[in-house]
């Protein structure tokens, strides 16, 4: 029975996330219905992390396992020829049938993007979050990010309804950094004045709505509204209420998946 | 009777293109509406480039003259305010009422980006041709590409049932090239393994979808279909079905426009 590990990229746009509902299109379900062609038989398809509608992605990982004999690449391709274009398998590798994308990985990096421009790009408008500042102050933002780094309990990031044994996380990197748009580099080339910057954030886990969450404050910081030692104080409280609201989906991404315990992402 | 000069960027994806038409979508149709509801009577907006459905903007040039008086800041807000997000006036400058954006126009710049992986990563696929062939030859389309710099009769890349009065255009740049996806640069990076390619034109004049046909003449070459040296036939013929086929509307970008005689797109 063979096994896999997937890497799969999407436009969140216009999705319900990653997890498969009753109404509306998922990764998941679209990945099962997939796999249930190929294979004949109803096939689960297991995800790294649990995206939300409108998140997209460029290294989700997803595992399955097939009755079916099929090397990798033609696993790819097959599958690629039942989804859409919005989503698509990247690569696909044998696994050991134990391995699960989400039990066994050991940090995700996520990225958001923010455009700081008066006017938001056309073109940037399904993945990056328009904050009309020019003033925005990323140093501060930065400064605020890396006092998340180490192991705290991230409550106050939480979403309200959510229900975890442990709010406790580890971020092994939390950072703000101006994006280039250099002339020659990119599709963005070329794209009107104005700032995109990008918070990238990597970890052992996220609890829901948790990145969002942390750019939203994050925001109110960069805006002067709060000192970047607020941050501490909200960690400190473990209430959600008092934390800046939660981003806009579409400026979200989730990078990379790694599975090595040395890995911290970066070369994941 | 203040007279303006607005740069537009549009996400081309289920538009009918820049000119107004009966059913559907047009960027010069929003544009003329959201002018005509601000100044309170019928306003006609003259554009630099009709693109085609599809195609996409960074940089078009569009010239209208209002009743009203209004400085360029407000029309930008006002008019944006009109737009659906697809469409943005990133910028507005008074100019002589004799100002005429398509007429006065002395450079079009455009950029075509091609994907080269095997699999076409989702969010790129309403801005690039997937073209999966990883062993294109890049050094031939841009040798190709340059033969076509200069002053030449266009014929043979004009879509057929084009009626306009001379096929003589002149190109003052015309080149291939790998663009760069650097981890610390724009939004794409983390990308899937594959090539982004960019083919980028400044000429003084387009035929109907000429820059299309070059790129799917330039892609034949790439393939090793034909040498560098044929599109040099192409022009000396004339004739449109010895062509390439034309390259897909979503890979096209109207970058600039240029007003100025000395200035060849570089810093327009």
């Amino acid at each position: 029975m063979p096994s896999f590990r997937l890497t799969v990229a999407y436009d969140g746009t216009g999705l319900v996330g990653w997890q498969r509902q009753a109404n509306g299109l998922s990764v998941q379900g679209l990945l099962e219905s997939a796999a249930t062609a190929l294979d004949g038989r109803a096939v689960a398809v297991a995800g790294a992390g649990r995206t939300d509608a409108g998140v997209h992605a460029l290294g989700q990982v997803a595992s399955l396992s097939l009755v079916r004999e099929m090397d990798a690449p033609a696993l790819v391709r097959a599958l690629n020829a039942h989804l859409p274009p919005a989503v698509r398998v990247i690569d696909a590798e044998a696994v050991a049938a134990s391995f699960h994308a989400r039990f066994d990985a050991t940090s995700k990096t996520y990225r958001y993007h923010l455009w700081t421009g008066v006017v938001l790009p056309p073109l940037l408008r399904h993945v990056a979050w328009h904050v009309p500042a020019p003033d925005l102050r990323i140093a501060d933002m930065d400064g605020a990010a890396r006092l998340l780094e180490g192991r705290h309990d991230f409550a106050a990031f939480q979403s309200t309804g959510s229900e975890v044994t442990s709010t406790t996380r580890t971020l092994y990197s939390s950072r703000v950094r101006p994006v280039a748009i250099r002339e020659a580099d990119g599709l963005m080339a070329g794209l009107c004045a104005g700032a995109l910057i990008a918070y990238e954030v990597c970890g052992d886990g996220f609890l829901r709505h948790m990145v969002r969450s942390v750019v939203g404050t994050l925001v109110d910081v960069g805006r002067g509204r709060e000192e970047p030692a607020w941050v501490l104080r909200l960690l400190a409280a473990c209430n959600r209420s008092q934390a800046g609201p939660a981003a806009p989906a579409g400026g979200l991404c989730l990078v990379r998946v790694s599975y090595e315990a040395n890995d911290r992402g970066t070369n994941g």
